[in-house]
């Protein structure tokens, strides 16, 4: 897949280890659950430390049933500031009995292995939902994770919170702020049980950037709106998805602190990470073999356009077609019809584009004649775009989707994750 | 698939061809769609007439893309009455520029064959979004679907208005108003772009009782909310969505014209159809190979009961568990906690049940520990109960979905539908 790119912002390696001051690592542990057995080889078990305090924000899913590590980083995160991230995966620790005190448990034996105070680590599970969480493997891991941290260990790190990831997901920018190069990095795992409108995922991100708690919190909200929160897999909201941002102010710039040019030109940078990290996420959706963007323009407001966008997404009908490669047009109508949104149907026009072509698909209402060869050749690629425009206004917005395919069947029917 | 009893409800044969005065036939006209030859021997085209003006009533999807023939109906149904059907598979006149005057037509063509009035036809059609509608097949089977009208035609009639389905969905009861036997019967097609909080499906019910067309349309109103706007397959509302009734009043009753004891009689036979026709359209949902049937009680209102039902049956997640026979407790907390309704989940108990047993699953929010041998065993039944327990007041709501399999993938990539 390719990166999309942005003026002024040029992309890096090394993930959440690519800003200064931020070392990772990922062991495996053996974290299980009832009736399965380790990954073979697989990292569960994840830490990103900062050399110093830095200010802290986040986003939390908007599922009422919230993983037990949620309710801890929530109130750690509460003076905004924060030294270091524990992660694990296989286990949720969610819907269980004593899940807060696990998830306390973690952050006490990271402060130890690190030497800082339990209230600035951030935590967070993934995996299956309702089982205890056994902290035995977590605490004897903890030793060699706390000692193998590195300036490079992003790899062992990111691969650590993949679950039925195919692909581990890390990207880093470099930008200006008054005149200091800064740089933005993180590391971001999906890949089912995501649907927008919520924080969407476990993401963290790590810059060198000096920037307020309070401003790094609004910046974060904003790009993630436009982000993650219009990505949709499956249509389930996670319990545990959460997104963290830790600013070390490393790169001795002039520290953001209101809304002025350098606020702006670091959010652009987060959304430059973020934007990429959601078309991976999508693309490496559960069972996905396409990734689909959908473009809306012309809708009497963003929100509308929004509305449009991710109805067509979230379409099953949409996604089969997706993944059959059949360029059944009604069915983007009817998923435009369906949308709690105000569009005159009589306006609507769409195409549905790639790097095989672009056809016009939808005019006025009505399914155009198309060539079904041409069409075919369009949607055998790999990256479709569908561009709907509403003919009303000047609202617009992007939502990114995969297809539906037997391998989403087979993931979640046999596998129990 | 047993059919849910109700007392003073006696289920009998005939579909829409059980009350008295209505003929039915099906034929295969040729329709087809670009790309694709007539199906092999299949119906494409029904009839229901009534032997003399009925009252009648309709129910319409809430896409905001509507099928020509829908507005057609709508029209033709201003008046309370009507004598006769006309239903198309193959190619729903929907998205193209003169499905209006095509649904016309087919009540012209209709009117003529029966010597009645245009505007005393309902006109419904189902199938491929998008593509013009050939006239010529339909003028020229109609002599044929005249003449072949007969009291027991219902079985040629339903098979006209599949699709996907793998079964013709039918029934029919007997009942008691004010001395007089009475009947009311009906089909219905499913089996893809389904989903709650709309007419959902076409469905065409026929009765001999003497009722107004108010207060038919009062009954089919109150009974669609419960039964057909409960079912979800896939998430997606068809475009061409639509329940209508037909009452000949040859039952002979005194005619139903208020909310006496009658009418509460007549919307209890109503219920029993309508329920069994949803939980067949759900068991028959697209590649399917379950039913089933999520009982949310103890809600604070009838509304949040509903929400949390529908959350639980529509999300993938679920449903393709279900589909692997695989209890994975904590995905049924996630559907109850991103439901968009006022819950408490440290209040929630949930307990999965079948032929095969009763397990419980969840208990105050936390699952609970279970045997993997029993759940098993009452997980591989055809029809399973999800039963959630609020903790919170008296309302209760049913809905009805079905699993996630390959076989929807397979049906809605492969084929243009």
């Amino acid at each position: 897949m390719e990166l999309k790119k942005f003026n002024g912002i040029e992309f890096t390696d090394g993930g959440v280890c690519a800003a200064k001051g931020f070392r990772a690592n990922g062991v495996q542990c053996g974290l299980t659950h009832e009736g399965a057995l380790p990954a073979k080889g697989k990292n569960d078990l994840a830490m990103i430390a900062a050399d110093c305090e830095c200010t802290a924000a986040a986003v939390y899913t908007t599922n009422k049933v919230k993983g037990a590590p949620i309710l801890v980083t929530k109130e750690h995160l509460r003076n905004g500031t924060a030294r270091a991230v524990i992660v694990n995966s296989v286990n949720a620790n969610t819907c269980n009995p004593d899940g807060v005190e696990k998830a306390n448990k973690m952050c006490e034996l990271t402060a130890q292995a690190l030497g800082i105070s339990a209230d600035d680590v951030i935590v967070a599970s993934t995996g299956v939902i309702g089982q205890v969480l056994p902290i035995e493997p977590i605490a004897a891991g903890m030793p060699a994770l706390a000692e193998g941290l590195t300036y490079d260990g992003n790899p062992r790190a990111v691969q650590a919170i993949m679950t039925t990831d195919t692909m581990p997901k890390e990207i880093a920018v470099k930008f200006t702020l008054g005149g200091k190069t800064c740089t933005l990095g993180g590391m971001l795992k999906g890949s089912g049980m995501i649907h927008p409108n919520m924080a969407t995922t476990l993401t963290f991100l790590t810059t060198d950037a000096a920037i307020s708690a309070e401003l790094l919190q609004r910046a974060l909200s904003d790009v993630v709106k436009v982000t993650l929160n219009r990505v949709s897999v499956d249509g389930d909201t996670s319990t545990n998805d959460m997104v963290c941002v830790m600013a070390s102010g490393l790169a001795e710039n002039t520290p953001v602190t209101k809304e002025n040019e350098d606020f702006e030109a670091f959010e652009n940078a987060l959304y430059a990470i973020m934007l990429n990290l959601a078309r991976m996420m999508a693309r490496d959706g559960e069972g996905a073999t396409k990734l689909v963007e959908c473009a809306v323009s012309g809708a009497k407001d963003e929100l509308t356009a929004e509305i449009v966008a991710k109805s067509v997404i979230t379409s099953s009908l949409f996604k089969s077609m997706i993944f059959g490669e059949d360029a059944n047009a009604g069915r983007i109508y009817c998923a435009i019809g369906y949308a709690d949104a105000d569009v005159d149907i009589s306006k609507v026009d769409f195409d549905i584009a790639s790097k095989g072509g672009r056809i016009a698909l939808g005019r006025r209402g009505c399914v155009e004649k198309f060539s079904e060869e041409e069409a075919k050749k369009v949607l055998s690629e790999e990256e479709i775009l569908v561009d709907i425009r509403l003919g009303e206004g000047a609202g617009n917005a992007v939502a990114w989707g995969c297809d539906l395919t037997y391998d989403y069947v087979k993931i979640n029917g046999d596998y129990r994750s």
